[in-house]
């Protein structure tokens, strides 16, 4: 129990975490024709890179929503960042307040994110979902100057690797009109064609559990497609998603007739009074990631018992940060914690599995968009093996920027005519179908 | 916008944050023989501290408890931590389960500690409790070996200074019996004593909110202080703080009479459930450092509305990162928050202030006995200006160990014939009343 050394390393000065340069690059990156209740995802999809550098020469990454509406938060905010060490986060919420000023497309309404399916817009949660991507650059470089992983910088990894879940969409083996990238996934509109694109999941990458996206057919064909599921893969833990597309008596009949397959059934219907209807209605749990995804939404949800678990998500929760504080309030009131995706690159997954590996009661596999999209920023994509990452040790995220790709989707950005810089599923969906409105709730 | 510098500055071998050795040291501090519901302060009160080398050399402090049966617990924590880097923080509470097993002096059941009035005794909480004095040590040394101040490594601070509060007491001159050190406060038993009190706290401090430790006499004595304190200091915050020794029609009788002046009335009963009847009788905030002590106790007293303020003290809610997530639980129900102490030394102050630094919405001076302890580890005292403590930008805690003092308080530890060594306040009150037993509550 003796010290292998009388003196003490150099620390680092503090004066160089401080931040002198902060870039930002939009991106449309590559996406497939998946169908969800709103329309069909777009041939590219806007995402935005973060790259922070400190004055002692220590880089950062990040990465959130490209949307037109969030870069507008995210310049004034990359400008107010510069001067400001890495360390200095809990002060982010309040100088983006300061800078940003409430974007014009926060509704502050219940209503249903046009593009995203992320629950409510308001301007506190557009500031959040912006600055969740500075304040990860922030770790990363943080975790650079100092030798030290993500992971350590939130308190330490509890596990060595993180699981995921198989992410499954009804699709279509191309986009309408010729646009975008063609994969070699093909088709995918019926039960066989679920429990394909399943198989090939749980082959190239191992996962064992299975989300499939609903919402999109009547909810009978829906059901069958999870029943088709559970009859290839026993005992596996399934998921459906309709993206509260359903009435409470539908959802409540679904959660009945698949009771003995779901680990959870996902935001059958819409609005946390509603969930609070279908709760009370069946021991199945119903997980979230559209009635509660604020803070402010907590206390009513999980007062009335509206929501079993909670699909994290560090981008419009505000940050890794505020992802394990709303861990620790889950914990608190015996809620469990699982983490959402979007269409998303390698620098978010990254993060994702930085936070996931620091929360103790992490309950279930997380989701990720990942295996969807082809493209990535990163000289070296992650790679799932049995259906986890491994946890990286490395200094910060232990990921690195290839600039060459990056400029790249930047260039298709600057390229695009306007039609894809926000995301919008319902505009995809009229290429097909030039009568196609986003369909009122409850479609069934 | 561009970098200082092209490479960044050698980061810290991570090899070098590893535990290489800990030191637990318990000490007996001289306390003044403050009354409460209970009894009186011993002479004596135990504390523990703890210092921690890495393989890199940095050293870090910690404080905690230092009761015989926090000591027991300590032991086989302080040995696991070897090899462990400082880091490595949220698998602290799985570690400490695993090697300390269950005291013999957790009770599980509500009863109040009979020393310590920190509400109940659970296995986990006394775990906890120890913990968080290695969590501090941890931080302090990852501070020392990084170059930067706790608060940066809990996210930064969001205020410069800490304000705290004056915690007066009902108390006597000398201990009876002629033990423990003299001091030159004199006597405070009615009205005019707790006044002047005050007007020392506040000529010396500069403190200008008040809080009285009360519970000691009829409710109608310790109403009148409060009008006192209120009539000297027109204007400013006050709280009485009986510790649950209050009946509900009691409690109700004083909080309307004093509902003009009192910012908040403190565990005026025992328990969430008369918390809850009290109040739903009143509209002056009720706050708890007794009814909501672990996070078990919050869904339930959250959900019912008995507490408005929970009084964190990082001791038992298991250090400072814990802290941190019990203030994102208050804020996203809406409850407020404020700090609870027992004796202390520097330390532990200088910890509590690192972490009140960085949580946004910390809405009332902190609570501190500091000013009580004439004796410190320290070299160097901390120094309370116009009731505020300034928040160190040094590295770690930016406090220093005075090994000298150090060995003489752990003499003092040494030379206890065993009467001291667990905080006994109505073993105190003994030694002048032979008759004394800790009442049963409610008192009044
Ligand atoms: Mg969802
Ligand atoms: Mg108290």
């Amino acid at each position: 129990m003796t010290a292998d050394r009388a003196t003490p390393a150099a620390p680092t000065d503090p004066a160089d975490l401080v931040l002198t340069e902060v870039r930002l690059t939009p991106v449309l990156i590559a996406d497939p024709p998946l169908l969800n209740t709103q329309g069909v995802h777009q041939p590219h999809t806007p995402r935005l890179i973060i790259e922070v550098v400190t004055a002692g020469g220590a880089t950062g990454l990040g990465e959130t929503y490209g949307d037109t509406e969030y870069l507008e938060l995210a310049r004034p905010l990359a400008e107010a960042m510069i001067g400001r060490p890495v360390t200095d986060l809990n002060g982010l919420p309040a100088l983006a307040a300061r800078v940003c000023g409430d974007s014009p497309a926060a509704t502050g309404a219940d209503a249903v994110d046009a593009g995203g399916l992320r629950g409510v817009r308001t301007a506190d949660k557009l500031r959040l979902s912006v600055l969740s991507g500075f304040e990860v650059a922030c770790l990363d470089a943080w975790g650079h100057a100092t030798g030290l992983p993500v992971h350590a910088l939130l308190g330490g990894k509890v596990r060595d690797r993180v699981e995921y879940s198989a992410y499954l969409f009804y699709r279509w083996a191309r986009h309408p009109g010729g646009r975008g990238e063609p994969d070699d996934w093909g088709a995918a509109l019926d039960p066989a064609g679920i429990v394909a694109q399943a198989r090939r999941f749980a082959d190239t990458y191992g996962f064992t559990s299975f989300k499939l996206k609903g919402g999109v057919y009547e909810p009978a064909r829906e059901v069958a497609a999870v029943r088709a599921l559970a009859a290839a893969f026993p005992g596996r833990p399934l998921r459906l998603d309709p993206n509260g597309a359903w009435s409470v008596p539908v959802s409540l009949e679904v959660a009945h007739e698949l009771r003995d397959v779901l680990e959870y059934l996902e935001d059958p219907v819409s609005g946390t009074a509603r969930m609070a209807e279908v709760a009370a209605g069946t021991d199945l749990p119903l997980a979230t990631n559209m009635c509660v995804t604020t803070f402010d939404e907590i206390a009513e949800a999980f007062t009335r018992g509206a929501v079993q678990v909670v699909l994290a998500d560090h981008h419009y929760w505000g940050g890794l940060r505020n992802t394990r504080e709303l861990a620790a309030v889950c914990r608190t009131f015996g809620v469990g914690l699982s983490m959402h995706s979007n269409t998303h690159l390698g620098i978010s997954l990254a993060a994702m599995t930085h936070v996931a590996a620091t929360v103790p009661h992490l309950d279930y596999a997380c989701d990720t968009h990942y295996p969807w999209q082809r493209e990535d920023v990163l000289t070296e994509r992650l790679a799932f093996r049995d259906g986890h990452l491994d946890v990286s040790d490395a200094p910060g995220l232990g990921v690195t920027l290839d600039r060459d790709r990056l400029a790249a989707l930047h260039r298709r950005w600057l390229a695009d005519d306007g039609g894809q810089r926000v995301r919008d599923d319902a505009a995809a969906m009229r290429v097909a179908d030039p009568g196609w409105v986003t369909p009122a709730v409850p479609r069934w």
